[in-house]
Order: structure tokens, then sequence, then C-alpha cells
């Protein structure tokens, strides 16, 4: 892996609530691992634009999953200057005021371009791994149409900028004895029971890697 | 409420895989109100910018909460064009082959400016009550300088599009036979156990309402 890559510029200072920045590679690194879709805008015809576009880290660059037959897509290969957010939601804050109230949260936030990727076969494959670990192995290798209807850009994670907020409520001095419930309530994403395809053939057993597949 | 104010622009046409659009204005309610954070996107200083915003759909408006300290919030306040994404993952549809493996999923965009709110009280218990039901009337009330910190922006639900995906996998028949199991993996949102904060004076219970929150 290369040195740090990282630059901060302007766009990427956290100004606001500064003290819930993280500048750790490896904090960017751990949002993004855990999202399956970013929030991607550009702007287009002079307009901002902002398309969920599944995606996935691999290394150094953030994979983004769409399909040459979509315009919009199409105007991100072409170079656009993009934005694309992260963000998850871990619980809410439940202060002894509303205006203390607040969320937990885990956003990153990347500035750059995308461009198509070289290795694409390669690309879908670490896709395939971070969503589905264990599953590409067991699939029949995509066809060349399947490739080829395929589009997958790559941002480079060089610019950024990530906030997390997982504290407990900080609620002023003067009302903590307001006679009301303080704390916080988790937000939790799971995986429920795998639903089988109604025209499943063969009663394929339910595969042992789904257990150890996070959300 | 006024006559469905809804209009269809060439932004909103969905184009790529147009039968997952939805355009019953329930339908793009159903969405915003399942959703705590849009993802707003703009232009500023020429590139594009996107920030997660506690939101909740009030009547025909989507509000937006931020801090007056904030440059970006301000920078919306001053009528910047944007477009506002939610994305909420419902699962993870698992077909016979990695090219036809795709996500549940319910998203809306909606365009357009943002302004202030006219009546901030009402809107901050508006969205109190999106987040947290049957908690602001047991919150002291804000005080004028916390009313004075917070900026409350609504967007007007007039320019949108909605895409849902809920269904099986859709297989080529050609790829029925493959021996892998098929199926769907729903993603499931949940409240964890509420944890109470480390300085809880007085030990209130906590509150019944929890019980009838859905993230």
């Amino acid at each position: 892996m290369r040195d740090n890559p990282t630059v901060t510029t302007e766009r990427t200072r956290i100004r606001r609530i500064p003290e819930k920045a993280a500048t750790d590679l490896a904090d960017l690194y751990a949002v993004l691992d855990a999202a399956k879709v970013a929030h991607v805008a550009f702007v287009h015809d002079g307009h901002p634009v902002n398309i969920p576009v599944a995606c996935a880290r691999d290394g150094e660059r953030l994979l983004l999953h769409g399909s040459t037959g979509s315009r919009l897509f199409r105007t991100l290969a072409d170079g656009a200057a993009v934005c694309a957010t992260v963000t998850l939601l871990d619980g809410i804050v439940l202060a002894r005021s509303a205006f203390e109230s607040s969320m937990h949260y885990r956003s990153a936030m990347v500035f750059g371009s995308a461009v198509e990727v070289t290795d694409k076969p390669a690309a879908l494959h670490a896709m395939s791994e971070a969503w589905m670990p264990g599953r590409w192995e067991t699939l029949r290798p995509p066809h060349a149409k399947e490739l080829a209807a395929t589009m997958v850009l790559e941002l480079p994670l060089t610019e950024w900028s990530v906030k997390l907020s997982d504290g407990d409520p900080e609620d002023p001095p003067e009302d903590l004895d307001e006679p009301v419930w303080a704390g916080v309530l988790p937000i939790v994403t799971s995986y429920g029971d795998p639903r089988p395809a109604p025209d499943l053939r063969g009663d394929p057993p339910v595969p042992a890697y789904l257990d150890d597949w996070r959300p």
C-alpha cells in the first residue's frame, strides 16, 4: 500500500462540531466497509443530482457499481466532480431536552472524480466479496455480455472527511434534574431469515456462509 | 390538503428500470416517513457537496434540521438548488448469478430549493414527533436561545421521483438449474435495548412510549 495519500483541503476540514471529526484512514475505511450504498452527488445540466449507488471499498478506492445503460452513471464515468457520502445511523440520543437530543452516526464524505476501472472482473469480484462474502466462488463466472453491461467506477480515497458521533447525552448542568429519562436507544441492523426464491429448483441448502454475513 | 402538487419533469422521469418507479404521492410519503436522514446535495463554490441532514416529512414539505452555525446549512437556506435523496436498504437479492443479484431498496429523490420555515416551534414539534413520538410533551419547552441556534428548512414535495425494489431474483431460464441457493436475505432495522445516560438522576423509568417506536 502506498503511504497515506490523504489530503486535507478547505472542503474536507470539518468546521461544525470539529471534535466529532476523525482523521485516521482506518476510520474512513471502517465507515465505507460498513456501507453498501453511497449517495453520489454531481452536477448534471447545471443542477445537483444525488443518486444512490451500490459501493464497496477495495483498498484505496471506492468502487461504484452501475450499468452502461444508465445516463447518469455515464455522466459520472465522464469525470464529473462528485461528492460521495455514506451515512450509517447507529442510535437516537435522548437528552433531557429536544435541543440536545441527537443521533449516533458514522458518516464519510469523499470528493473527487471517478473513472472506469481497468480491472472490471477483479473489481466485480471484490464487490461481491464485500456484499456477499464467500458467494462468488459458488456462482458461474460472468458472461461476456454481462460484463459489457456492467460499469464499475473507482473513486480514489484521497480527499475525504469522516464524522463520528457515539456519545452519551450532553445536557447542561441545569437540565440534569429534569424529570425525564435520558440515554441512548441503539439502532440495530441485522439480517432476517433468508427467503427462498419461488422458482428455486432441486432443494439446495441455505448456504452456511450466510451465518457469517454482517449487514 | 391541496391537490397533488406533483410535477413530472425531465429530471424526475425514471429512465433506468422504469418498472420500479412509483408515482403515487403515498409512496413518496411512505419512503420519507421511514427515513431519519436525507442526503442533501447542492453546489457550493462550483463543486457538488452532499451532506447528511436529519429530516422529517410534515405534510407536503420535507423538514431539514440544522444549525444557524453551519456554513453549509446557511448556503441551503440561501435558496441553493438541491437534490435531497433518501435510501432505505431492505434486503439482498441473491440470484443464481452475480449479475442478477441486487438489493431491495426504497429510494426517493426530491428536487427544489429549501427555505427557512416560518413556524419554527411547530416544525420542531413535528420533527420531534417523527423521530421520538410522544416524547415532546414530556420535555421542557425549548429556550429562546435554543430556538435561535436551530435552523429548520422546508423543501416542498413537488418535484420528486421514487424507486422501489422488492422482488424475487429474476434469473433467466438458462440459469434456473444452477446448483446454488437463491432468494432474498431481508435487512431488518430495529431498536436495541435503551441504555441510560451515566449521569441519569432520580431513577426515572424507561418511558413506555419507546415500545411503540419504529426505527
